[in-house]
């Protein structure tokens, strides 16, 4: 028995829950930087409630709106010179993952210098700028977590910040600006805390809180499965109510307490280079490996499998292959050059190190191979 | 959906845990309380643990041991004032419930001057020392709380401080320390736990999170029950393993994350009575009411008891009750005007105004009274 428990993020779940507890904000700092992308934000309602809930306790704010998908180092950066400049002394990030990943790294940037052949060195002192998050997808759980996974052009891939500084404050789940989502992202997304949930029960940090909660993420996220099947069916994507949005908000939240706790394994590993080199949104990218990686640790290890599949009502991980090719529709084109490519690059992760279960690359090309297959 | 997550204790979980973990002292403090009973701390170990941890970090430490079960308002006091006299900057309770929950008052009271009729009032600044905890029993959850409960002799009867600030700053599990636990004190903590566990599901207050974690923490309790049974049959308390007190200690941990979240309810209500005037051990209080208590949901919410009853495998709150039976033995004596007397005291408590099902007076007298028919 070896094992560790964090999360010290405050989560405020409910409908409204920013407008009603705008004093919580007070505790945060007198000038608050919103950081988010160019759009969502605004036409889901988050950012007008974040400002909202600002003016109502009187704490004045810019907005950094310059957040793109899979932020860059350089974007980061760019957001904690603004803030530095305009003396800002907390984080409020909007959006999925990408805002909320900028602004950890811009909450850590602008409280401390760090030069960016150090950013993922965890080599730095203990100062950031207290956070408040407001997740408007459901699927990363960045909003309370330790991560921040940056675009790396140097190392080609994306690499994580991690460091128990960029555990946000507070937490904000309201799942009325997850509902407007495409049908694409909801699925996508839905995967990622998916990938998550299993991928932390595959991880050698699994301990008995993190399968608590990845049990539940995984049963909650099958529960709104049939109406992603039926909305793909039917073309009409009006099939999620509030109900089923807020099931997904909070199985995505689960699954980012989990991999607080245990990180990822071998699955997020393979997949950052599907994002990186070919742009393959990064819940999908997980979920093209996810089913591939499940049957590998059928074979080696059928009774951890087999808690993951139980959780899923299935009994073999082959079942959890069809499901996911029904969600995932038409796969990409990959080339064997691809291939040996991100195999290589994959299996030097500590991703790969941190999985029970630890693929050879020999291992992962098969995986790669199989999971483009059509 | 309407909810709250938040528990910001680190849980360091682990064999030497303690030692092996000493720097995380040096961020507590410069001096040391070590609050803790007159005995099991010293013969379980634990406290040479931590002091040995201390001295690898060159921290001086002093000890209040005169903790007794159930602590009182006067023990805290007094505490405190040794405290403060002291100049120790952090508090390292050691033990069972009473030292940890004396523990809190402790670090509240040295930190901060709060009259004793205001105590309960949640009323005062927000200054507390740093909080380590070792617990060695499994079953109070104290660890990872903001509740600290008192011994209230003008309101006779226990009475909790709830405050985040009570939430310890670091919790370290070593299921060793639980070895040598006789087996009545095995299942009234067991027990106790349990109760936490399946309250959680009961309160107003439960959701997808703090379910999750019940859920978890039942099944592992019940895994353990067949060795108690076995172990009240033969006479002999050496069936229980380290791994089961592990199972034990990690179960005990999850119900502590729960009510963390939700509170307790109806059960604790009308426990808290015997404990005070029947002086009967506070887990197995509540294992007498807990079956009684399930019957009523039974009988009102049929799924929410069903989805309890399903994570002990039992498919009617009877067979819970005829298990709590076998694993309690014979009843104590009650009187009907004491039956009068803890129904109406219980009836007031905010504990029953956090129940999903909510007993009146006279249910409250139906569930005492049959509790210990014989």
């Amino acid at each position: 028995m070896k094992n560790k428990y964090y999360m010290p993020t405050r989560v405020i779940i409910g409908d409204d829950c920013i407008t009603k507890n705008s004093e919580l904000f007070l505790a945060l700092g007198k000038k608050a930087l919103l950081v988010t992308g160019a759009q969502s934000a605004k036409r889901n309602g988050s950012e007008k409630d974040v400002k909202t809930a600002l003016e109502a306790v009187d704490i004045p704010y810019l907005v950094f709106d310059k957040v793109m998908s899979n932020p860059t180092i350089a974007c980061v950066y760019e957001g904690a010179a603004f803030a530095k400049e305009n003396g800002v002394d907390f984080i409020i990030a909007i959006g999925g993952g990408s805002p909320m990943d900028a602004g950890k790294a811009i909450a850590l940037l602008a409280a401390q210098d760090i030069e960016e052949g150090n950013l993922f060195s965890g080599n730095y002192g203990n100062k950031v700028l207290p956070m408040a998050f407001v997740p408007t997808t459901a699927g990363t759980g960045s909003e309370v977590t330790q991560y921040s996974i940056l675009t790396n052009d140097k190392a080609q891939t994306k690499t994580s910040i991690a460091s128990d500084l960029l555990f946000p404050t507070v937490t904000f789940l309201d799942a009325k600006y997850t509902e407007h989502l495409g049908l694409s992202t909801t699925i996508n997304t839905a995967i990622d805390a998916l990938s998550h949930a299993v991928e932390g029960m595959l991880s050698v940090k699994a301990s008995s809180v993190s399968n608590a909660l990845a049990v539940a993420s995984i049963r909650m996220i099958m529960n709104c499965v049939p109406n992603m099947l039926q909305a793909l069916q039917s073309g009409s994507e009006r099939v999620f109510n509030l109900k089923q949005r807020e099931q997904l908000l909070q199985a995505s939240l689960m699954a980012g307490m989990v991999i607080a706790q245990t990180g990822t394994t071998a699955v997020h590993a393979m997949g950052y280079s599907l994002t990186y080199f070919k742009h393959i949104d990064h819940g999908r990218a997980n979920g093209l490996l996810l089913g591939e990686y499940l049957k590998l640790v059928e074979k080696v290890e059928p009774d951890l499998a087999g808690r993951i599949l139980a959780a899923m009502n299935f009994s073999e991980a082959e079942q959890f292959q069809v499901l996911l090719s029904q969600l995932l529709g038409e796969k990409e084109e990959i080339s064997s050059a691809e291939i040996e490519q991100y195999s290589k690059q994959a299996s030097q992760t500590k991703n790969i190190a941190n999985s029970v279960v630890k693929p050879t690359e020999e291992d992962i090309k098969t995986m790669l191979t199989l999971s483009f297959a059509k």
